[in-house]
């Protein structure tokens, strides 16, 4: 019986503090059961009290979405204990710079498994409980680097290229059986915390919309989600109006 | 002091039956003064009919929207008596299949005039209006042939692509000046007359979404407006869950 | 019996001085009668003069290139009076750069006559005389422009997407058939009096490779043509070593 | 005094039966010493052979292309005791398919080892010893996949993307210190014993050139390596006359 009454749940691996939050904060809204991850799953609790100020569903977990044995047992214990997954938002970034022989082995391993390995097992992990429901929307969160491997990018831009990879194979695959797959091209500076400490000359220009507000991308991510099937947009860019590309 | 009154206009260049229609509508429900232009006015009956009947404004006019004359002089006729241009949708098509060799210079030229030299008439006029006020969205309309050359379109191809280069470098000048300049990749086969007429057996997916509903585009058109200017699109694909691409 | 002694010939339309020069040396060289073609004709007797100078045959031959009786006429002459087409090289460039709302619907029209339209009769034109023959190669030449439409390039932007429209077009109903079509991207300033006269800084990186040397832009369209079928280049780009992309 | 006399080195990291093979072959003629790599160095006698038949020079090492200390002592090893590298061609495959579903975490990792780290470590290496002598060649062997992510193909495309996204980035970077960077897009079967074994169909193309001959793969790589800097090509494809694309 309580099977019955179980809300779908939208998942954000990768809820940080701006888009990640804003996007779950949509999904509630929009009547969606949150589940929100993060490796440190204090870090989730602002989150956890804004959806529940608003009266909306939220569970946090702590989750290294790069551990293939962590994002099994969370898609199981979501599927199992909370309700089933129609929406999957992967919002893991990795941004770093470093002229190529600057870049260590192990910060171009690292910032693949957080930026393209972790989307990998989050996308099979939906795929898994979407497909039998021929239903669900699958989101990625891209960048300026997964369209153009740019100097001093080559850790986070092939990392990038790799994620967008996987979302154009799995919107073939899983587009005829009913998944939407999506991928955005994030082009612009984020109302972060991390901007307006380090660019301050980017984050000023905030005053006449120069930078993006994750509340609205945070929209934008929902009307993909709302587009009925006979119209569905694989990838779409969000750049604010000065940006130069 | 009529001059407060008026209402912000949205023109729709080539106002099909289906696609330009619904788009018209969209616009009309969100407020807009609608002015749907087509060669042949008395084919745009039906669409002022309905838009009347929801209670919505609508100005119909006859145009050939590949002669700089009757361009210029239909953006200086809305701008002086109808309201001032804020939304400028530009969707003529002109699809055509031909083997290289046996691609007329009149087609190869014609299918340029109607896919890429309309759109840069209608895109230079709208900027000449918007560029005062910094403020405007204007949306050009394309197709899988945008992307990609096949075999056998090298007329619409070479239209489409050039219509994309127009927009791609519209978007880079105008942008920062406050105008939106998107555009779309409509990929599969759209809810026509053409279609049901023509492709029988595509036209039977209709009933599993497997084409486009002209509303949803519309639809989408309309949230690409919307889209406040830190969090612009420039660019994004629609396509049936079923289409192969 | 005159027939079986004709050379095959290679046509380069719009020979100009530099880059379309050095392409009818480097096939004169390789064997091939030159057909060189330009609106003025005096303009080719410098080339004309160097090609016999080094024992070459070349024909020099004013053409608008734009009109399709002109090149109609162009490609029978040559079939019947001195030789069969065995290549075709594109070469007439239109660069322009104009804000959009300065770009008057002459000059649109008229850069993409002469970048895409005239592409599209040289390559119909050579598809004709090839297909019999299963055999031929052309090659179309593209600029930065036919990949990015940058801001104040909308008509320039335009022809040359469009003319890369073509190219993959015809590359994919003509390669199965045995022509070769290829598509180029010069991307940087090439070595022509029009730079040294224009942009004397960027005419100074001269002395350290900075701007593109016809010759060896020549040396590798001739690799392309000489490329076996199993191993056919459609696209590549050709950009000095210091030239930021 | 013997530092002097050094050849020049061509390194060429996963030396297959075929494609790296015929690379080495070539570059040898053309007179470099050849440092072929495999994880079985037993596997490289036939080469070392066949160079050394023709009169060329061949060393041939056991190398783990995907471990870091392996990857820099290979370097240091051959700027120590054999000579200068100046080519560097990063040749290391690994198509698999499958459904998404059916990808293992350990599949997407090691073909992501494989295609992509192991040139990234490549690509790093030869930077370095390149760099202080501003000069050098780096080519990396991409696929259709490379540009597309075919369905089935998450693994193999996310890694094929992610080297074509370093070839970008250090092309972006070390072009203007002198350094060519290319990436190829091998598109269509290579003459091969495991196309003949597997697709014996495909292989009975061969015929018609239906598949591609790895000599003249390696001539295409050969001529990039030839070209002067002020005229480089970045990335190139190469299909057979009958391939689709």
């Amino acid at each position: 019986m309580a099977q019955l009454d179980k809300q779908s749940v939208a998942v954000v691996i990768g809820a940080g503090d701006a888009t990640g939050s804003a996007i779950a904060k949509r999904f509630a809204r929009g009547g969606y059961a949150i589940v929100a991850t993060r490796r440190n799953v204090d870090a989730l609790q602002p989150l956890r009290d804004e959806i529940e100020a608003e009266g909306g569903v939220v569970h946090t977990l702590g989750c290294d979405a790069r551990k293939e044995d962590a994002m099994v047992g969370l898609f199981e214990l979501i599927e199992r204990d909370i309700g089933p997954i129609e929406v999957v938002i992967f919002n893991i970034g990795a941004n770093v710079m470093f002229s190529i022989t600057d870049t260590s082995a192990r910060v171009y391993q690292k910032v693949w498994e957080m930026a393209a390995f972790a989307g990998f097992l989050a996308g099979r992990e939906a795929a898994k409980v979407m497909l039998p429901r021929n239903k669900g929307t699958i989101i990625f969160t891209g960048a300026t680097a997964s369209l153009r491997g740019g100097s001093g990018f080559s850790a986070f831009a092939s990392a990038k290229f790799a994620l967008r990879a996987l979302a154009q194979s799995m919107a073939r695959e899983l587009g005829p059986q009913g998944i939407h797959v999506a991928h955005s091209i994030i082009d612009g500076a984020i109302d972060t915390a991390f901007i307006k400490d380090n660019f301050p000359d980017k984050y000023a220009t905030k005053a006449q919309a120069g930078i993006l507000d994750p509340e609205h991308i945070a929209e934008q991510y929902w009307q993909i989600h709302r587009q009925p099937r006979d119209c569905w947009t694989h990838e779409f860019d969000l750049r604010p109006w000065q940006e130069t590309f």
